[in-house]
């Protein structure tokens, strides 16, 4: 049975890219960051969602991050949604450069082939390390820069929701049967979710468009 | 005046490195990783080599990092040199892209529009990620998937010893006056180097071909 690592966060993309992967027919080996991050009921919410796939192994990197963005350092606040092209202030230096780090070197590892991500070009949040000339590069580092790569069988990295909107993302995961109430996607990772941040926001417009109701709680929406 | 982050090892050709952004005149933030690998000896020289150079701050991040290899798995023997071009077991899966993703986001963080890597495609024991094609593949992730890349000022990626023997790179850190006495190379770890792993080897080497004393104590040489 061909293995995956998928980058699992708790939230809806990463748990609709478990639903395709699993759907695929691929052993999962999810991974989560800690990394600091504000909203560190992700690790839980990713958590329940590999325990749902019965995935063998869940691992957890601890990453001493880089502050100075607003998801790592509290002295940022967090910003209610705004719009607009510019790159948020929740950008994290690299973030995506250094999750895909840990899962091809993670991937090679253990002889997984394939690695699953959720980004997303089009409700992308304004960050440039969910477009597909990133993906594009860094799999060119993987095939220049790894053993598997220079024997001829790089890692290859897998964006199954790169072309989908939220909305889209969202019926896609509930074709597959992706375990959406245990997700979250809240920047403030309060006990609910927040309803106002750019990530709340992107998401109760999805479902909105989807025509579907989020079964998660908010503070509002 | 102009920052650089510097990939330090506490081996001589990342202490070359620290020689050669000092000599170019860049205010120095060295980085070094504690992954678990057995010659954590290594943290100590690299850290007496960033208070030689009187570096603001010697960052150490500290790497949950994979198993199955002979630098970090206890398990694998550290082979003798054996010479020839297959890719070593003491290769780390992606270290040098999960290195240098970690350099750039801390570069990106701070400020700073280089980091230094001392990798040499002459002497470079069979490791994919220390050629040319791998830096440059680096850059273009950096280019498209991180801000300062999208806003036109990507965080560069200095290899002065890319062309170089360990023999030239050696004069040359001798040329800058870089204290290498402070660094060690051995994979082993051990009190004294131990003269005989493929890192000694390359490392002795080099000082003969230089017509060269190395300055550090060795098991056997």
């Amino acid at each position: 049975m061909k293995k995956a690592v998928v980058l699992l966060s708790g939230g809806l993309d990463s748990t609709t890219c478990m639903a395709v992967a699993h759907h695929e027919g691929y052993r999962l080996f999810p991974i989560s960051f800690d990394y600091g991050q504000r909203h560190s009921r992700e690790l839980e919410c990713a958590q329940k969602v590999a325990e749902y796939y019965k995935a063998d192994y869940h691992r957890v990197f601890r990453i001493d991050y880089v502050g100075g963005n607003a998801l790592v350092d509290r002295k940022v606040d967090v910003p209610d949604f705004a719009g607009g092209d510019d790159i948020p202030v929740t950008y994290v230096p690299a973030r995506n450069i250094l999750f895909l780090s840990y899962a091809a070197g993670y991937a090679e590892s253990i002889g997984a082939g394939t690695v699953f991500i959720g980004v997303s070009a089009v409700d992308y949040s304004g960050y440039p390390d969910c477009r597909p000339e990133f993906i594009e590069a860094f799999e060119k580092v993987l095939k220049v820069g790894t053993k598997m790569g220079v024997e001829g069988s790089p890692v290859k990295i897998k964006t199954p929701l790169i072309n989908l909107s939220k909305a889209q993302s969202i019926r896609l995961a509930t074709e597959l049967g992706a375990p959406l109430h245990l997700t979250t996607s809240c920047y403030r990772g309060g006990e609910k979710a927040c309803g106002v941040c750019d990530s709340c926001t992107l998401r109760l417009r999805g479902f909105r468009e989807a025509g579907m109701e989020d079964p998660i709680e908010y503070e509002m929406k």
